[in-house]
């Protein structure tokens, strides 16, 4: 055995992992009130010191698990040939993804977990990387780019805020956020 | 005493009332871990059973508050003369106002109150309502307006997003976000 067998995939930690992720998923679902160390170890079936030792926090283990399940919606990025199609596209794909309940939970149970300002939240930078692969690409095709932030902010951000706030999100919604986003960059008279 | 005593400005609902917002601000200012209505009460020097029976559940109490606090950012809306100068104005008090600490906290404790998804959002339809009134104006001198909606998602959206995931929002980005609502409003070629 070497010494990287620990991180190996399949290994004992991924294992490990995978069962505390699934625990962790569970009770976000079911709505659990309090979500500790020892209730997700009990939950996955392993000494809680192992939490303890591996995340110190476990604000810090719900914010991991909360990214993870609120950044991968599927390996690919769309590739229809144009802007307008990838981002509509990607934006459908982001909406049906966080308005499943139980990953609006998540975002909702991440943005409990935050207290004071943070220099950088990885939903926000892999949603940022998303956008700039796609504007990437596009702009490789000579067309007219928004900025990653422009579309961030208008479209990734509206998405989210309608989620955190429970508010409905029908499938509309997106493509006019794509259309307006597009809208901005449109040469004007 | 008439029956309406009660609810008079300056009755005793109303010192009631200002002790309870006034311990769930303090509460939710500290950091408190679990808000309950004992907690509460005993904070603001009242019966537990008021709290009871005024708000029925403690997240309902929660929301109340914040979307108090969330909203009632001054009595005037701005009146600059034109639309770019009112949504830029008022995009500028809304920034100011809820990325302070403990503005930021409410509205965190809000969306971490919120269960299943709901018909409408009173922080939401209080905005609505004043990006509706800014743009009637700019409609009356003729000025070309954006909707409600897309003031909603692409000016409020983007800044209440950022203060839920605690990202920090300096003072250019509303004034961007202004610049490009009206782009995308501006006439194409």
């Amino acid at each position: 055995m070497s010494a990287t067998s620990t991180t190996r995939p399949g290994g004992r930690s991924s294992r490990v992992l995978s069962a505390v992720y699934s625990a962790v998923g569970a009770l976000v679902g079911e709505g659990a009130e309090r979500i500790t160390f020892p209730v997700i170890a009990e939950r996955a079936g392993v000494n809680p010191t192992t939490l303890y030792r591996r995340w110190g926090d476990v604000d810090e283990l719900l914010e991991e698990v909360a990214v993870a399940a609120l950044t991968r919606d599927g390996d690919e990025l769309p590739d229809t040939g144009t802007l307008a199609g990838d981002l509509t596209e990607w934006a459908l794909i982001v909406t049906r993804d966080i308005t499943r309940p139980e990953r609006a939970r998540y975002l909702r149970a991440m943005v409990a977990a935050r207290q004071d300002v943070v220099a950088h939240c990885e939903v926000t930078d892999t949603r940022l990387e998303q956008a700039s692969a796609l504007i990437r690409r596009a702009d490789d095709r000579d067309e007219a780019v928004p900025t990653a932030e422009q579309v961030l902010d208008h479209v990734i951000a509206p998405l989210y805020y309608r989620v955190a706030f429970a508010l409905p999100v029908d499938e509309e919604r997106p493509r006019r956020l794509v259309r307006d986003v597009l809208r901005m960059i449109a040469p004007i008279r």
